[in-house]
């Protein structure tokens, strides 16, 4: 597998819904080349993320938006140096680096070379490095602890509470002190989130939402950790409790190429003096080495667990998005592209 | 007119739309008797609050929704004081009192006398004490100075420019030292925002919002101080620009009993990190006294201006209600209930 270099570029734009087998061509080339001051990287794990489908829409504004031809790309990969002309890597060592297109090696530049961090396996597993401290565990971090207080008793809604941020944004709401609520897709994700993850409770959104979230928050929701939009945002909205805050950094609910549909009626923000903040994570990395001190020692405490749903090969990319926007993905979806040692 | 009391019931719950004349009843009965520690007032002007429209709506979750047979009410009067059965007021006092229903003379019980407070008619007109320095501002002065830093040099959109609490906002962002942009109905109404209050714009939402919204705020808007929903709403989120701040009291565009229509895809939240604050300013007076204090230097500076629209005689209530939601008043929407000396 060292030997051979592949690429997935993008093939076709997709209709709405699923992807097909023919979305990415896998290409063949030559091995790239490390130059002066590089590393060339032997990917292990790649990152598959809301964004790696909705880039695929063309009538989208996300900001990432690519097209036929382009490279299709997750927030990030973990893998191991095979060649170093940099002093800080050396053949072996593995690593995490912030910027990988979907393919089988990858040298790093000069100019990105400040997204590339040695890991400590001794500390969280290889993949772990693209869940719970990678992006989707900082987004969780920023979400929970970075713009609003929350105080130990609160009422903490999380949805998509099984995917790969919500998962981790509702054990740090643990760690907060709050008593928190997942909502999930089928009894069998809620009883992940709420045996695996320790969450308190999680809701079946199959069935009467509304009714199920009056019950297991009386007295309303204090912090909602937004994720999904559509329906779930709006039955969500109606239960915030008054002054309550709104963490939002996603609606999955719409990535699929469907569109865009009506939000809720806002006057529930004023009558309820509700606060919400869309954020993205990567918009500030200055708290990131903090966001891994805490969360490495946390998940050595026994505090945190992590989840990874993986697909194998390239060539499967198109089965590890369908995952990811079907919600078959338990925690962080991956691709592997070789073997870990 | 000090001697005989009457006051207004609400009569019947209207249908969508204008109020007719038959909504509320003018009722006569004994005036109030003035007991220990309280005082009797003779009320002028009457404040009137798109509240007092939305209370008569049976089928809204408004926190201040009335029925048939209750008095209807707006965010206080101003009046003078008849008889002083307390030691701080006295006969001839001019005042001002935050709660008040609709009718010509008050006592003002001890409960509610944290609710009152003498008015110096040197410094600020008897009417500007219900909107300059009324809930109006203080309502614009929270939205504008309370919840966001506001930036010398932002661009700040005011909608609902011309009314109460826009046509305030917009003068306190320009002391703000913002580019302030109001959008209101109709060109005379912007010709009033432009010309009289001193706003760098004013956009008329009867044309193409959108595309005068794009070349006056070609780089986006920072922040909107939001007070209608609706059309309005949507298209200036979709002009918001990145980490932009918008301060929500209220959708006048739903008052009159038309429904809550669906509000914009909030994915605009997160892709642009917006932060959204809803707030009903009289949650929290603490800031109250510096409140008069600025703002009563500031008018006499000459740096405010303000105008209120006045219906006279407590029969003609409904009148100064459709005034209010169809868009005719300019400034703040009073009604007369007796002479001002």
């Amino acid at each position: 597998m060292d030997g051979k270099f592949t690429s997935l570029r993008i093939a076709r734009l997709p209709e709405p819904g699923p992807l097909t087998a023919d979305t990415y061509d896998l290409v063949d080339g030559p091995m790239p080349v490390c130059g002066e001051g590089e590393c060339l990287l032997r990917l292990i794990y790649l990152s598959v993320d809301a964004g790696s489908r909705a880039m695929l829409d063309d009538r989208s504004d996300y900001v990432l938006k690519r097209g036929i031809g382009d490279s299709p790309t997750g927030s990030g990969a973990v893998g191991q140096v095979l060649v170093s002309h940099h002093p800080d890597y050396a053949p072996g060592d593995f690593v995490r680096i912030r910027y990988a297109s979907w393919q089988s090696h990858l040298v790093v530049a000069p100019a990105r070379m400040h997204g590339l961090a040695k890991i400590d396996l001794d500390e969280v597993p290889l993949d772990a490095h693209l869940g719970l401290l990678g992006l989707a565990g900082f987004t969780a971090y920023v979400g929970i602890f970075g713009l609003f207080e929350i105080r130990p008793g609160e009422t903490v809604v999380i949805s998509a509470a099984a995917g790969a941020v919500g998962s981790i944004a509702g054990q740090f709401a643990k760690i907060a002190g709050a008593r928190v609520i997942g909502i999930a897709g089928g009894q069998e994700k809620c009883a992940f989130v709420r045996d695996e993850l320790g969450f308190d409770d999680c809701l079946d959104y199959r069935g009467d939402l509304a009714q199920q979230l009056a019950k297991a928050c009386p007295d309303g929701v204090d912090v909602y950790f937004e994720n999904v939009g559509g329906e779930i945002q709006r039955i969500v909205f109606e239960h915030m409790r008054d002054f309550g805050r709104i963490a939002m950094c996603g609606q999955v609910a719409q990535y699929s190429g469907q569109g865009e549909p009506d939000g809720p009626n806002l006057m529930t923000v004023v009558l309820k003096r509700l606060n919400l903040r869309g954020f993205l994570a990567a918009d500030d990395f200055s708290e990131f080495p903090t966001f891994i001190e805490r969360t490495s020692r946390w998940y050595a405490e026994g505090r945190l667990k992590h989840h990874s749903s993986i697909v194998t090969g390239l060539e499967n990319a198109y089965e590890a998005v369908n995952n990811l926007t079907t919600g078959r993905s338990r925690g962080k979806q991956l691709i592997q592209v070789s073997a870990q040692h």
